[in-house]
């Protein structure tokens, strides 16, 4: 298979253009991609510094380098483009025609995006996240009035990870509630989820998937049994169904596949980092 | 302030759509952007529903909305494209050049990049994040042999918001020790991070910012006086010259900012999902 050389370049972080080189990458399955991320290349000497890093990668491969760029200071990619890459600028690109179709001009800061521009917005966003921790594996669940969204499922359905995810990416206060067997035997649904069921959301799995999670983190035992993942599974779904809580199947989903659903069916408000 | 209305719309998730729009938009602070993001738009009736939405807020505003699209599908960014919007197609713009440099044609396969393509891969991503929950606060000290990195810092310094981040996006283990006044008046350095040195990094901040986000958390008390975070932020600090640790300043810094940082000066693997 083919190796192609990628460097991703930033004076800030580079992380804007490091998730859209990832995205137009994968479309490509049939080349092998080598990354070399090159953050905070913020002076004459680091881009100078870059430049031949390309130029010595590109002769010793004999192949140009892609190189994937977004700068707050246009002297820099100027002077970076004098290296012998392939240019791939975000910016550049769109920032021409939406400074025309919004007759406004921009304020050539690129990479604000990925910085800590609203102090109050960021704090906010830091206390989602730990928000997120504190109430994990249904622990303080007194604080659920706090939360936008409670994601209910029995263990290692991908609760936490969500959660964490929502937290982080959105500012979302998300709680977690493992549903276990005490809950299946019970006759009333908890009061601590009876009181916010407008904030529940279930998530379920199927039997044979857990098990394999299971055991990869526990070995073998009771827990990992498929015979408990499935009498599990099935109560979970029961419940959902009897108490009207919305769910979804993440057996084959991402994280932020989970996330982007549970925002699009409970109509969460996002606001992106 | 003028307010343009902003249409993120997906057969996927829309992540890197939503990204690429953020890091756009973000560079122009005069305009009042109001955004919708539409999901997994991924059937005719659903893209009509779209096309609907869209002219419907042109009508209303007097402004076509701006329209920031990824799609797998052809047909459907053809059929979205019938609205009376701005079209930014991110796939649309860097394919064509990309199929021509690699002189390969792409998969047609956006989005997949935010789904669960590679299950091994995608399984240690989510070990990561429950490694990172599960070693928090300096819980599990014996767990750093998995570690790649042990984050460092006095309470509220930012140290767990880094390591999720570093485990959700990067599939980094990353652990986290918090120091505290029993760690200052030691005498010797404790074993649990002795034998893990080339693994740390420590976090500090400005005392008056940590007495802010203390006080926020905890409101007033010893643990939110100026004296007691200038006290532990000085101590740290001492600590890590003394040990040779590698350190930052994250006062002014946003989670991406520290944890690109911490993964540019520990050379860390990065693996993005």
């Amino acid at each position: 298979m083919d190796t192609r050389h990628v460097f991703i370049i930033s004076d800030r972080t580079g992380i804007t253009a490091e998730t859209l080189s990832h995205s137009l990458l994968t479309q490509f399955p049939g080349v092998n991609f080598h990354t070399i991320a090159l953050p905070f290349v913020d002076s004459v000497a680091k881009v100078d510094e870059a430049v031949q890093r390309i130029d010595a990668v590109g002769r010793e491969t004999g192949n140009k380098p892609l190189v994937f760029t977004t700068f707050v200071e246009d002297t820099h990619r100027e002077q970076l483009q004098r290296a012998n890459g392939v240019f791939f600028d975000f910016f550049d690109t769109f920032i021409g025609p939406l400074e025309r179709e919004l007759k406004a001009e921009s304020s050539h800061s690129a990479g604000q995006s990925h910085g800590m521009v609203d102090v109050a917005r960021y704090t906010s966003r830091i206390s989602a996240v730990n928000f997120s921790v504190h109430c994990d594996d249904g622990i303080h669940t007194s604080n659920y009035d706090q939360a936008m969204v409670v994601l209910m499922g029995v263990s290692r359905s991908g609760k936490t990870p969500t959660c964490l995810y929502l937290a982080l990416r959105f500012g979302i206060y998300a709680a977690n509630y493992p549903l276990t067997e005490d809950d299946f035997s019970q006759e009333v649904f908890p009061d601590a989820l009876r009181i916010h069921r407008d904030k529940l959301f279930g998530l379920t799995i199927e039997p044979e998937r857990l098990q394999q999670i299971r055991q990869e983190r526990r070995g073998s035992g009771h827990y990992s049994e498929l015979r408990q993942c499935r009498y599990e599974v099935t109560q979970a779904e029961v419940l959902y169904r009897q108490q009207g809580i919305p769910y979804l199947d993440a057996t084959s989903m991402s994280i932020e596949e989970i996330g982007t659903t549970v925002i699009h069916r409970m109509k969460l408000h996002r606001d992106p980092y």
